[in-house]
């Protein structure tokens, strides 16, 4: 454990800008979100991407939102064999021990995991194709979504992509059987959204007209 | 499909309101993070848990950090085996494909994540035990670390376990070839970080000491 | 060339105890930025005077700010005659080349150029008037503020100036074709702040309210 | 004035936490130093590169340096024709008004300014021969360095020109007058240094040697 290395400076120095401001302003929030537990509303599943802040978009506050971030914002299908599902096991502890009333699925523009699954469905990304390629074999699970938009002209496969990547996510829930009952019952809603970091735009996806519409 | 939900009406107010105020402020570097990508100097990993926001501890904002984030911040040991993977996904797109110059591991107080293991440990969680949990076989990453700890006395434990879910994982982040190449290059530097979120408390892994020292 | 000297030792001393300390904490990070490149999010205009360090207001590390620092932080008109132009270089390298999406201009309190420049203009600093006055033919930048300031109380004057010192400079940042296209496209934002050294202070231009407001 | 913009939200935040704490540890040498005045023992002049802080290398603090950043750290010759000299404006201030017993001039390594010079000079980059290109003209203070180091293998000659650029500003500070007669009545000193960004090496330049030594 000898690697480990203390704190770069310019980090420390904000976290005490943070405690000296921002936590004295909310401190009996969070003691008391401490003491008494999170209940957060929405459980929401972005990309890792450092230009995707969902606290950002919106206005989240600690206790809000129970959030979880992977490459490409991929929900797997439902498979308990027993082995690490990290994804799962986030989407399991949001719906059965805190009962989340919404999941969302956030999506985003000029997604790198995206565009690795479809240079490497193309034949563009032969090392992805590895079996010791993590990316790859993760970005294995959107695989069915580049068959789904291979007729659209090839400039707007990407962006088409992207969006697959939170439909495919969004019907992979629904094979969890704790997250059908729960929708079933009412008590827990999916919903799909893509956004455009760049231009600060934000698309829902709506099942009635079968794509994304500009909220 | 059609079990997909507009997104709830306070979510849309709040983007609007985002997208009026902080977007136009900052539209400028938002476009162009979109247009020369982004290039985070850290990837953090952290918890899912809502009241964990490393954003507004360190005062980051878009394009700094690569956050991946899973049930007790953990990162499982090194395994090419060809199936998903997400959390080793998250480090190999950090690590290799964005350089990032540090990782940070998160972990935090009052993690219902490391409780239920600590629970499922000492036997007062036989759900977790099914093969069919998913949160319960995750959180057996976290299993070599309830062993060292189990000389405290019972109240400490479960704050020495949260501890260990970062320590653990610095260790298994050590088994991944790429990283331990950058680390031993100098290029990547590890960083082990424990937050009590209801004091605005944040300590770091010291290796010299062998536990967290309060910064 | 035997002129130049050795550096005095209390230099030395700090440099090799930065070497020990935050270079090795932060050396991943530099090497990368030494690699890969610097992509600052912003240009800042201050001025040389030792009181103020915008690094230190804003906690910035290396690689986050391209600083240009000269005389009361000016920037003259756009005025492409083939003569050396430091500070136009500056402007244009930031925004051509590394396309920062903000220029922040920064004034601050007890400015000895703007100082100069309010005697001069006043008739009580003669040499100021000199051709040969380097600094006094810089503060003509700022000889259209003088006038401005003109029927405020005396003693109001030289802090009105200072704050001139800033408008002036941004309105002649638009006078340069690079930097008005940018504003126009939204690629880039301009900012004026002044800074009260000794209190502490922090205050933003207002177009709105055509002064200036503390943050 | 309306393009002016208020400041982006991150900045904002950070002042206040560099507020609540520096400023606050600070207090009563900020505000000494606010009203009696500034007395930096040396000035320095570096490059605008975000990835050059003297006051990080030199572990500098308010009061100390009187700092000058432009492209490329130069220093052109003395030329008073009545024109606007940013440059040599912050030079006479330095050393006629608050008398500072060193001139720092600080290179470093991977310098964009110098690399167009060397390309300009070598017919690789035409646009910055324009009589509008702001950062050709200033770099043609450089030109009588470029051919210094043309015997040098090609691999080596733009860091060769690196240390040209502190050279050739030493040489230039020395024909102002006011340089010239502090630097013989031993009342200032001038250095020449050179570091590299990546490595956290830094060289003087000694001219029993002529040439940089590593500090």
């Amino acid at each position: 454990m000898d690697f480990a290395r203390p704190l770069p400076s310019y980090l420390i120095q904000r976290y005490h800008g943070w405690k000296a401001t921002t936590y004295q302003g909310n401190k009996a929030w969070y003691r008391r979100l401490a003491e008494s537990g999170q209940h957060p509303r929405a459980m929401v599943i972005s990309c890792c991407d450092s230009r995707v802040h969902v606290t950002s978009i919106f206005g989240a506050d600690e206790g809000e939102f129970f959030i979880h971030r992977n490459i490409a914002n991929l929900v797997p299908p439902y498979n308990p064999d027993g082995e690490y599902h990290g994804t799962s096991a986030a989407v399991e502890y949001a719906v059965t021990a805190l009962g989340v009333a919404h999941i969302v699925v956030l999506g985003h523009s000029n997604c790198g995991g995206v565009k690795g699954c479809h240079d490497m469905c193309n034949g563009r990304a032969p090392a992805l194709e590895e079996k010791s390629s993590f990316v790859g074999r993760w970005m294995d699970i959107l695989r069915p979504g580049v068959k789904r938009i291979s007729d659209l002209p090839e400039a707007e496969q990407p962006r088409a992509l992207e969006k697959q990547a939170v439909v495919i996510s969004l019907e992979n829930l629904m094979t969890f059987p704790f997250v059908r009952s729960a929708v079933e019952d009412d008590r827990l809603t999916l919903h799909g959204l893509w956004t455009d970091t760049g231009e600060g735009g934000l698309e829902q996806f709506d099942p009635a007209q079968g794509g994304f519409v500009a909220l």
